[in-house]
């Protein structure tokens, strides 16, 4: 299947959700298979034309934008099907094109009770979570894609060899794990066929929600209650902006006080267990001047608390009128946060930014979503996202802790890994692709360098 | 530090804990800091001698075995320093010459509730269980090295250039993650000259054992167990021939029913949540046959009990009067587990070698113990490693969970990958080390294959 129509050309190069440059794909195909795919690498190879794979078009870097020389946009949507599930074995086999949201779900259906983990946003499928590195809520307690949910991935390599990375085995010594290259890869070193996924057990669950004075109390909180050893599988920083745009969206069936709080998912075996993490966690935070603890009393409730931590990106646009959001975000170590968010914070009123901001605080990561109306607000806001980068690389970490690189992030990577570590990844990139076919002008920075620094 | 003894050659080139061919080094340098180890790489870069790194010497395939033209044998013993512990973030910065079990040791004396997850040898060091993609027993709760225990390393590249390949952030979606690509790459890609582990919260535990009628009861009931959500820290299998070498060895206090049993380690963070986990766990492995189920009843039976356990090396050596060991290890997704180990313990049997068999059984990983005396017993031994590892691939499993390739394991692999995943490898091999300095004859296949195929 082809489509050189001008909405799809539009629909799959340029998104909603970011605002980097960028140009038309020249053509979007939609394979059905590995071979297929295969095919269309070698139709690209003879006539040079640039690939850029696309799967749920959740991405917010401007990873699927398409090249200035035009090319072939691979979307993958066709090949979404589960193909096995191990019950036995907590594992299943997928192809690239299938949400994580309809594993979960086909899962429930079948009355498995297992569940992947990974929880990017909704439309994500796993070949752009694999390609992105993703992670979300879930990751403070079952870590990212870079964890081990990827037992292998069968990739079409830009040579249009097909490997599989590895076996079914849980664990495997064989040397360095090449399914790692391909996590994080962003579709330049290979297009992802096929995966093999663990699972974990789904266990029961339920929520609760506590205010702060502020985000440094909300931190030493999360440290001390992490380190308790019960059942958290998530813990969500909302600040006071982001707690008075959900009361304007009036979605929530509360009116919350607009102060620095947390959301807390637990997890536990059974209902008894929940209630001890509550116990627990609400002894903890109330020594860090925690206030207001509420816990969710049933399933619906623990439904409706979270579901105000879910609409952040509705809510956030809420609070200004006429407004659209650029989502950004940022990872640094744990205790850096409440500077990394202060700063920030104090950075934005300066600038006159109306911003939420939500944190996998657990993790050190969190999202600002900057409101705009006009160009030049977004200019400002470009900026702002620009020194908040900045400040996150100065404080030991990371321009972007689960969004990926694309197009947005790539020139903070050589301040941020070093010319060596840049270096090697590119090294990598040309030898895998020494035409430089697969999504260019993505995630490796742009200046030229010598070549061969690494050998 | 240089040296030229003829017992530092030996010690430091052969292992008593396998039986692969080699060479003796030329030479062992024992660096201090980053700085000297680009320097030793430059002295081998000039006269064109492999470098093997040494560390925790505990490796059990041959990985430092000495190779054919001579050697720099590189031994980072000296660099054994924790260099920052940031308790706040739960990580630290350490050479690669310490050991784990003295980083926990550390960790415990400061009072800092914290420690290392991942549990090799005793004696294997930071160095080496990155560049072996460790795991243990811990590895069903916390995963293994390829996991996210490793925040960053610093590598000495084969080229001289020194790389940091990431930040001290708990995540980063910067790309595909560089630090992966030294995990489990047995020095071939460079030498680790420090790293940034993550750390783990410090939990209260305790030991139970139970019996069953056969493996497959254990490892069904073991499977029922870990989708029931409670804390189970580790979970070994130790078959009937291992209770029976334990009950010989001696230094239990108990003498052991020789059927196959389960070892649990419990968690929880408090006294209250490991009793019921015990209570969980005691009711799912009795409705699959388990009998006998021993709970310890304080600190001291817990480690008791687990000694019996962590003995397996000097219990199962004791099973036979005179006999020395070949240790190997395979894994497989966990429902075939029951099966390998039936056709393994058949195939000994008809072979007349005695074997202890102890299983990380949450993670279908299992090692066994090759018990011989003469040369032909030797040879016997290393035919029924051979047929044990064909076994394991054709179950859609791996010639090593944990060990490593080395020398022992590296024909496997072609099989195992696949000829393309293996050329991957070989191609990023020789992208960064053109010379083929670093560890040369370890890890990849020695088939010649024509160059460029992933170009």
């Amino acid at each position: 299947m082809v489509s050189t129509d001008p909405a799809d050309l539009e629909d799959h190069g340029f998104s909603v959700n970011d605002y980097h440059p960028g140009a038309m794909h020249s053509v979007v195909v939609f394979p059905g298979s590995t071979e297929d795919v295969v095919q269309i690498v070698k139709v690209a190879r003879k006539f040079k034309m640039p690939i850029i794979p696309y799967s749920g078009g959740t991405s917010l870097e401007g990873h699927t934008r398409g090249h200035e020389t035009g090319g072939i946009c691979v979307d993958l949507s066709r090949m979404d099907r589960i193909l096995q599930i191990n019950e036995a074995d907590s594992d299943l086999i997928c192809q690239p094109g299938v949400r994580w949201a309809d594993i979960n779900s086909t899962l429930k259906e079948k009355g498995i009770p297992l569940f992947l983990p990974l929880d990017p946003a909704p439309g994500a499928t796993i070949g752009g979570m694999i390609s992105t590195g993703c992670s979300g809520t879930n990751a403070v307690r079952y870590g990212t894609a870079k964890a081990e949910w990827f037992l292998n991935v069968t990739v079409v390599l830009p040579s249009g060899e097909v490997i599989k990375t590895r076996r079914r085995a849980r664990k495997s010594s064989t040397g360095f794990d090449t399914t790692k290259l391909f996590i994080g890869a962003e579709g330049t070193l290979g297009i992802v066929s096929e995966a093999t996924i663990r699972l974990a057990p789904l266990l029961p669950t339920t929520v609760a929600v506590v205010q702060f004075p502020t985000v440094r109390h909300a931190t030493e909180a999360v440290r001390e209650v992490m380190n308790k050893g019960v059942g958290i599988q998530c813990v969500e920083l909302c600040d006071d902006v982001f707690m008075q745009a959900t009361n304007k969206f009036g979605m929530s069936l509360r009116k919350w006080p607009e102060k620095d709080s947390l959301f807390f998912k637990f997890q536990g075996h059974s209902q008894e267990s929940l209630q001890e993490t509550a116990r627990v966690v609400k002894s903890v935070v109330e020594k860090h001047g925690g206030t207001g603890f509420e816990l969710a009393r049933n399933e619906q409730e623990a439904e409706d608390l979270w579901a105000d931590r879910k609409n952040a990106h509705y809510s956030g646009i809420a609070l200004l009128e006429g407004s659209k959001g650029w989502p950004t975000d940022v990872c640094v170590p744990v205790s850096k946060l409440p500077e990394l968010v202060y700063e920030t914070k104090k950075d934005l009123a300066e600038s006159g930014i109306l911003s939420t901001i939500v944190g996998h605080v657990g993790d050190g990561n969190f999202h600002a979503l900057l409101l705009f109306r006009t160009d030049e607000e977004l200019e400002a806001a470009r900026h702002a996202v620009h020194r908040m980068v900045k400040r996150a690389i100065a404080l030991d970490g990371t321009c972007t802790g689960e969004h990926g690189v694309g197009i947005g992030k790539k020139e903070y990577l050589v301040e941020e890994l070093g010319d060596g570590t840049v270096e090697l990844m590119k090294t990598i990139k040309r030898t895998l692709d020494p035409l430089n076919l697969f999504n260019p002008g993505k995630l490796y920075p742009d200046e030229p360098r010598p070549k061969g620094r690494n050998q």
